[in-house]
C-alpha cells in the first residue's frame, strides 16, 4: 500500500516533469523555460567585463540559485522515471547533467574558461520544452514543408559548397597571397562569404580580373538564392492545399511520455506505451 | 438654433479632420501629410552641421510655421470631438501633443538634444493618414497574407535568435577576445549580422576554425532565408485564389469616425456608431 | 514617278531602321546593338587611367568611328521619317543626339569631364533595341507578373523608407556623432544599408544598445525581404495558371512603326496606323 | 574464344567504370568520389603555408598515391572503351588527363604555381559521378523547374548588368576618383556589390548625393531580388502540380553507356545504342 502511494507520487512527478498535458506540467515547463533563459542571460552578462566587475557578487549568487534549481530538477527527473540509467545516458540526460555541474566544477577548477561552453549548453534544453510549440499548431504545415524540402535543400547546399571550392581555388590563383587570399581554404571562405551575399569585406579582390570574377560570383549568388526559396514556397503551397492533413506523416502533438522507457511518440488516447507496454497516465 | 449651428460646424470640422470620405477630408489629409513630411525633412536637415550653419534662420522659421500649424490642428482636433479627454489620452492624441511641443520647450530648455527624438515622433503621425492607403485597395490581399503568416514568421524569427545565441557563444569561445569577439552579447550580435547576410565586417573571424564555423553559419543563413519567403508566398497565393474575399477577416476601408467615442471600425452604410449609438455623418 | 521611287527608298530605310520584322531590320538592330555595347566598353576603358595612357590613340580613333556611325544613323533616322521634328523632339531622338555629339563637343571643350555622362547615355539606347526581347516571348508572363505586382511593391518599398527614417533617427540619438552617425540623413543611409542586408560596414554601431537595435533591424530586414518575393511569386503563379493569355493587358510583340507619327503599338496584321491612318509597310 | 573472354572482361570493366546500375559500378563511383574529394582536400591543405611546412612529406606521398590511382583509372577507362580516341578527346577525357598529370609535371617543372590550377580541375570530375544524384530522384522536379526558368533568369540577370553599368557610370561621375570610384569598371563592380546586397564595404560612397543614390540602388536591389525567386517558385509549383511527369522533357535516370560511342542517353530497357547500334550490356 505504501509502495502504491510511493508509485502514485512518482507517477504524479513524472507527469509534471515530462508531460505538458496537465496545468501543473505546463506550469513546470514555463518555470523551467524562464530559468533556462535567465541562466543564459547570466552567462552572457558574466562575459561582459564591465558588468562582471560591477555586479560580480550578484551574478555569482544568481548562478548558484540557478544551479541548485537545476540540481533539484535533475534529481527529480532521475527519481520519477522507472529506469534512471536510461534517462541519465539519454541525450537530454547528459545535457541536463552538463548544464548543472559547471558551477560545482568552478570551485575545483577556478577560472577555467571552457566551463562557459558547458553552461551555454543549457540553451539546448530549450528544445525539450519546445514540444510546447507543438500546441501552437500554427506551424505544422511549415514543419511538413521543411521536412519535404530537406533533401532538395541539402543537394542545393552541397552544390553551393562545390561551386565555392572551384571558384575559391580560381580566386587564389588570380589574386594571390599579396591580396589577402593567402591559401585555398581562406579563398573558399571568401567565396562563401560572397556567394551568400554576406560580404564582410575583410578580404576583397584587388585586381581587375579578380573583381570581374567576384562580380560574376555575386550575380550567380543573387540568382541561386532563388532556389531554396522556390523549393520551400512550392512545398509549403503544396502542404497548404489539401486541407485534410496528410495521414502518413503527421506532426506529433501528444506530449505523453512513458515512465518506463521514456518513449514519447504516443498516439492520442493511448493507454499503454506502444513500445514497452507500460501503462500511461492521464488526468 | 445657435447650438444646432455650432454642432453642425463642429461636425463639419470633425468630418474634415477625422474622415477621408469627402473631398475636403482628403485635401486635409493630403496637406497634413505634406506638412508632416516637410517637418521630418526639417529635422533631418537641422541635424546636418553644415546645412544648419548656413540656413539656421530659415530652418528656425520653417520649424515655427510647422509648429503653429500643428498647434492649430491639435486644437481643432480637441474642439471637434465630443469627448476631448478621450482624444487627448488616446495614442494619437499623445503623439500629436508630443510632436507639437518640442519647439515651445526649446525656448525654455535651449539646446536640449533629446527634443529631436520628440520631433522624430512626428513620423508616427503618418500612419494615421495611411488609412488613405486603404483606398488604394491594392494591398488588401497582401495585408491578409501578412496577418496569416505573422504567427509562423514570429516562430521562425524566435528560432533564428536561439540559433544566434548558441552559435554566438561558440564563436566567443573559439575566437576569443583578441579577435574582436570581446563578450557573448557582441558574439551574438556578430552572429545575427552574419546569419541575416548583412555582414558589416566590423568583427570578422580570424582563426581557421572560426572561419569554418562562419562559413557554416552563412550557408545556414542562405538556406533559412527561404523560410519566411516561402511562408509569405504560400499565404499570399492562398489569399489570391478565392476571388470572393474571406468574410471573417476583411480589411476595413470605411474611414468614418464617431464624433463621440472616436471609434473607427464602422460598417459601410452605418448610420450610428455601433459602440455608443451616436449618429455618424455622411455627405 | 521619281517621287514615288524616292518615297519607296525612304520607306525601305524606315522599315530597316525602325522595325525588326524583316531580316534587314533585324540585322540593323544587331549591328546597332554591337556598336552601342562597343561604345560603352570604350567609355569604360577610357576611364581606366593605365589603359587610357597606353592605348589613347586607339581609343580615340575607335571613338571617332563610333561617333561617325552614330551620326550616319541619326541622319538616316531623320531622313526616313515623314515628320523629322517629331523624331528629333522625341525621347529617343534626344538620347540619339546626346549620345552622338560628345566627341564633336570634345574638340571645342577639350577635357570636359561631364561629357562622359553624355556618352554613358548611349546605354539607354539599348532599351530601344530591346523590343527585340519581345520576340523571345519567354518573359511575357514575367512582365505581366511584374506589372501586376508593381503597385504592391511600391507600397512595400515606401513602408521600408518610413521604417528606415524612424530607426535612423533613433540610431542617431543612441549612437551619436562620435560613432559615425554624424547626422540623421547618414543614419537613415546606414539603416537602409542594414535593412536591405547590404551591410557595407563603413558605419557600424559601437554602443551595446546600438548593436541591440541593429540586431532587431537586421532580423526585421530578414523577415520583410519575404514580402516582395512573396508578391512576385504569387502574381507569377497566378499569371502562369490560365494558359489563355489575359486579353486586357497583352505584351506587345509587333514591331511595326508608323512612318508618319512614329506610333508603335500596332496590332498584328494592321494595314494602317491606328492613330494617323498612314499606311504601314509589310514585306 | 580467347577474344570472346577478352571482350567479356572489357565489357565487365566498362560496366563497372562507366555505369552505375550494378553494385560494382556503384562501389567504383563511390571510391572515385572519395578519392576526388581527398585529392581536393590535399590541394587545399598544401596551399596553407603552416600545414605544408609541417606535413610536407605526408602530403607529397598522399598526392603520389592519388595520382597513381587516377593513372590506373585513366588507363582502365581507355582500355574498356572500343574507341579510345573518342574518350581521350572527349570533355571528361581531357579533364581526367589534366587532373592526373600535374604531379608528373611537377618533377620536370618544380614549383610551378599554375599546376595547382590543373589539380583543382579534379573537382569537375565530381560532376561525372553526380549522375549518381539522379538515383536520389528527389530533385527531378527541381531540375525541371530550373530548366524551365533558365531563360527568364538569364534575361533578368542581363537586365541587372545593364542597370549596374548605368548606375556605375553615374556613381563614377558623382563620387569621383578621390572617394575610391577610380574608374567606371570599378564603379560597376561597386554597383554589383551593392545591388546584390553583398556590400563588401571596400568602396563606399562618401558624398551625401552618392549615399542617396546608393540608398536607391539598395532598395532597388532589395525589390528585384524578388524576381528570380518568384520565377523559380512559380515554375517549381507548376512542375509539382501535374503528378504525371511531363513526357517531353524527362530527367534521364538511365546510366547505361555505349561501349562504342560513349553515348549516354539510352532509354530504359534499350538493347542497342540508339546512335551507333552497338549492343548495350545488362546485368
Amino acid at each position: 500500500m505504501d509502495n502504491k502511494t510511493n508509485r502514485d507520487w512518482k507517477d504524479k512527478l513524472h507527469e509534471i516533469i515530462y508531460e505538458a498535458d496537465t496545468p501543473a506540467g505546463k506550469l513546470f515547463d514555463l518555470i523551467l523555460l524562464v530559468a533556462i533563459l535567465a541562466s543564459i542571460v547570466l552567462v552572457m552578462l558574466e562575459s561582459v567585463k564591465s558588468i562582471d566587475a560591477r555586479f560580480h557578487t550578484f551574478l555569482d549568487i544568481s548562478e548558484w540559485i540557478i544551479t541548485i534549481l537545476f540540481t533539484i530538477e535533475y534529481i527529480a527527473r532521475i527519481v520519477s522515471v522507472k529506469r534512471p540509467i536510461k534517462y541519465i545516458t539519454s541525450f537530454y540526460g547528459i545535457i541536463d547533467l552538463l548544464s548543472t555541474i559547471p558551477k560545482y566544477l568552478s570551485i575545483i577548477f577556478a577560472g577555467t574558461h571552457a566551463l562557459v561552453a558547458l553552461r551555454a549548453l543549457r540553451l539546448l534544453r530549450v528544445f525539450r520544452i519546445l514540444k510546447l510549440v507543438r500546441f501552437l499548431g500554427a506551424s505544422n504545415n511549415l514543419v511538413l514543408a521543411l521536412k519535404a524540402s530537406r533533401a532538395k535543400i541539402s543537394v542545393f547546399l552541397f552544390a553551393v559548397v562545390i561551386i565555392a571550392v572551384i571558384i575559391g581555388t580560381i580566386m587564389y590563383l588570380v589574386e594571390g597571397e599579396e591580396n589577402g587570399f593567402t591559401n585555398i581554404p581562406k579563398s573558399v571562405y571568401w567565396c562563401i562569404v560572397t556567394l551568400t551575399t554576406v560580404g564582410f569585406g575583410d578580404i576583397t579582390p584587388q585586381t581587375p580580373i579578380g573583381q570581374f570574377i567576384a562580380s560574376l560570383v555575386m550575380i550567380l549568388g543573387y540568382g541561386i538564392i532563388a532556389v531554396p526559396t522556390g523549393i520551400v514556397s512550392a512545398e509549403y503551397t503544396a502542404q497548404n492545399k489539401p486541407k485534410e492533413a496528410p495521414k502518413d506523416n503527421p506532426v506529433h502533438v501528444n506530449t505523453q511520455c512513458c515512465v518506463n522507457c521514456l518513449n514519447e511518440k504516443h498516439q492520442d488516447g493511448a493507454q499503454f506505451c506502444y513500445k514497452c507496454g507500460c501503462e500511461l497516465h492521464h488526468d
